[in-house]
């Protein structure tokens, strides 16, 4: 395809660790880039240097804490989406601004699920603290991959304090993905096809609702 | 006086860097235990082990960021309120709940006044936040001390990043402390006068408020 200067996008891909979104944000980053746009491959949480040190408060878990205290629920929270508003300040804004587009792993569905569904904190104040985050700022494409939990469980390779979380746990991050994507307008794609089936179908996704 | 079993109270004192509160925080909790109460003298920002880390954060400024990029303004508010969740999680709710009072230097007003006026987010999405991290802990008493500007400024001692800012930012903290007294209940003590007598301001003040 030639390049054709088309409006920048915000495309946000989103599942379970282990659902394979690493791989899918970079094979899509790849065809926008092949059909001629600019693209910014980012993440949350902890894309920016701030960011980072943020990401490892959450994730480190009581260890991390030196009187061995790990964070409340609603300090993780609020932790996750002071991650997004630097993250949102320094990354995604100005790439839009500049005419990229940005393809992002994980956004905020990870909080309304993680935080608002799994620890019980409650979809709309999480939804609240996320839009004050990102001063109102939507994707145009919010796609989730899911995964059978038994596949997830799988692939997952790294092991820290969030996923080390047990089944229940994984099966209620499932089943909020899913019941969020109905009321928000996320598009479901089954993660346990090919690799290049579900960046097929994320294509034909991201064609059908942009002007790519 | 001897010991009597009364409610515990939450006290916060609060003013511009340099108006003296640290020194009072201990007076008063002095006072207390002199009249029978077990009292825990605490602080925001960083008083549990997380918050130490978080406020790190926030007050090394740009250069404590790989990358040379300072928090954001939503993101600083935010790192105030993670900080705030887990310090009321941690360390104030439990304090209350075991019979203590809890005399503390700086909650929700440094935020709303900080924050919401001297850095222009706005009262109202700060008082939000600040709600949802103390799941809406309010303090019994709140007193302000109001130093004159250059009263506060000959005393500041450190110099970190939000004290490094300039006169127009002080006189809005300043500013900003005055007004949301008058519509929010807080009592402002005038803190130009001796330590004894700001002391014994303060003490009278509490006597009044509880039933200490």
């Amino acid at each position: 395809m030639s390049a054709r200067a088309v409006k920048p996008r915000f495309i946000v891909l989103e599942g379970a660790d282990g659902s394979g979104k690493s791989t899918q944000v970079t094979r899509l980053a790849e065809r926008l880039r092949s059909s001629g746009q600019t693209v910014v491959e980012t993440f949350e949480p902890g894309a920016t240097a701030l960011g980072s040190r943020i990401r490892a408060l959450v994730l480190d878990g009581p260890g991390a804490s030196v009187g061995g205290v790990g964070p409340d629920a609603t300090t993780e929270a609020l932790l996750m989406a002071a991650d997004r508003a630097q993250h949102v300040a320094e990354v995604v804004r100005p790439a839009l601004a500049r005419g990229d587009w940005v393809v992002c792993d994980r956004f905020v569905p990870s909080s309304l699920v993680y935080q608002g569904v799994a620890r019980g904190l409650g979809v709309e104040a999480v939804a609240a603290a996320s839009a004050w985050a990102t001063g109102g700022l939507d994707p145009d494409v919010i796609v989730v991959l899911d995964a059978a939990d038994g596949v997830a469980d799988a692939r997952r390779s790294q092991l820290d304090r969030l996923e080390r979380e047990g089944a229940a746990f994984h099966a209620a991050v499932r089943a909020g993905y899913r019941d969020l994507a109905r009321t928000n307008g996320w598009v479901l794609v089954d993660a346990n096809a090919s690799v290049d089936s579900v960046a097929d179908e994320i294509w034909s996704i991201v064609e059908e609702a942009t002007d790519v």
